[in-house]
């Protein structure tokens, strides 16, 4: 982070047009942005939206509402332009293009085996790292995959201790005796793979899932590259949170963009330290929420470097 | 309302490729806008925002940390483009219009007579209703006024009761003795025209300001040409708690864009049933937080008309 652009930053909103600290969290996103980007007057141009599919053995689980063929139809979906991320992402200004991963193999049932193997996660990895631009100046990662809020409640469970229930929510829509039996699959994972989970990286490859990975791959390059983040929901903070529980400071160059109704989303963000933009009731993934909050990221940058001083328009600064 | 629209829309939004209710709040957002237009299947192509400038006698009591002359300062700002909120109107893709009322002539102190005479307020009613755009399909209203939020809060008192201190809140900037002393200014207006709040107009006229008037004259023009409204913060919603307290339904065609950090706008908008799309802590005014509210209503639109069903994409329903 470039000390001195927030620096820069700061120094320029205290003489924009507008009573001290007006603008709220949208004057925090601002120095955020400038820190990272290495500039105090900063713009948004170029914004990235990527979406990795993979799928899942505990779908066959039943886990979730809809069948896992949905996956391949989805992807189809999102390059016919039909989808929720298309219309949002046309809305933001953002580019936005599909990674599949080996979406004819799914994970291993990881209630029975690590969902991948070495080479499978390495491979996820490299597939999310490769994904990015990087004269992209904002990246957001979203995700499709039948059964990866169940891999996703895994993950959080491995990662940061608690029960199944704590983590399991509702996906798609999975309630009542559906509800339980998704519980009960989260911890079937967690006590097979119970000796392994001290390891991020094994939660990750354990219970995780190839979109999962390819997102935390992602991530880390956007760091590497100083390009800003916006996390998406439940499933791509989960993955995020990998990184955060190998470095404290590896997601500083993320803010949360919205938090789901997963239920679990809200205590993920609070291990993480991240207040979200938005609060809407999104339950969607695709980094809907993620790309509706670009928006304010927007407005943000908007006001910060377009605003005139007190002194450019003539106004007393009280 | 055109409830058959209502009805296409929720149809519609029932076959699109995503799990029922994964959209949240943007769901009944797309409902709202589409019975208010009579299309359920819109879209938003017109937005306006009018800011309306108005000037109180009770700025002479100290009640802002900004002097008087800062309303004329600011409109100047706002016609030359330099202000927060033609930042924010030009990312939301929105045309930006000021009207001034009468600022050399500031409506009177309220703690010693009605801040406005009858024809004063028509004439601000009038103004209001004047500047709604009959193409706009979608209108936003804002505010500059220094010490407009000591006439908000004692609007907002009249209307509801409660002492002042429930409704007088840190505007501009203002702590301490400072906010002690504007909390006696609103006291004194209560107590002065006590016996004359029963009709919400006499609240308006006796404790708003022609930018209060106007703002509601403009929200009641919009009702009338089926334009929806997002209301933005403490001082607009003022103003259009007027409306429904003179007839409950009065702010249906309205949603409210975001709840503001000026502590009784929570409040406010309980009393009116409004649930905030946003809340990020701003206290600027000028529309700020409602036009932000515009990106999501965008998405909500863009999703509801533009995303394919599920036939169309040849996805399993699950």
């Amino acid at each position: 982070r470039d000390a001195s652009a927030v620096q820069t930053a700061i120094a320029r909103n205290e003489q924009l047009t507008k009573p001290k600290g007006s603008l709220g969290q949208l004057e925090d996103l601002g120095f955020w942005y400038a820190g990272w980007r290495g500039d105090g007057r900063p713009s948004l141009e170029r914004p990235q939206v990527v979406i990795f599919a993979g799928n899942h053995g505990i779908a066959a689980r039943g886990v979730s509402a809809f069948p896992p063929e949905v996956t391949v139809q989805m992807v189809a979906n999102f390059r016919a332009g039909g989808a929720a991320i298309n219309q949002l992402s046309r809305v933001a200004g953002a580019a936005m293009s599909v990674v599949e991963l080996d979406l004819d193999r799914p994970t291993a049932d990881f209630t029975k085996a690590p969902a991948m193997t070495e080479a499978e996660l390495v491979a996820a990895l490299a597939a999310g790292w490769e994904a990015v631009d990087d004269d992209a100046d904002l990246l957001v990662v979203g995700e499709m995959g039948i059964g990866n809020t169940t891999a996703a409640a895994a993950v959080a469970a491995g990662l940061f201790g608690g029960s199944a229930a704590d983590w399991t929510g509702c996906g798609t829509g999975v309630v009542g005796d559906a509800l339980a039996g998704k519980t009960r699959v989260v911890a079937e994972g967690l006590a097979l793979h119970a000796e392994h989970l001290a390891d991020p990286v094994e939660v990750l490859r354990r219970l995780g899932g190839r979109e999962l990975a390819a997102m935390a791959g992602a991530i880390l390059r956007a760091r590497a590259g100083r390009i800003p983040v916006i996390l998406d929901g439940f499933i791509c903070t989960a993955s995020a949170a990998v990184l955060a529980r190998i470095a404290p400071h590896a997601l500083d160059h993320a803010v949360a963009g919205h938090v789901s109704a997963e239920g679990a989303h809200r205590a993920l963000l609070d291990r993480l330290g991240k207040e979200p933009l938005l609060n809407l009731g999104l339950r969607l993934g695709e980094a809907t929420g993620a790309v509706l909050a670009i928006g304010v990221l927007r407005g943000a940058l908007a006001c910060l470097s377009g605003m005139a001083t007190f002194a450019e328009a003539g106004v007393s600064k009280g």
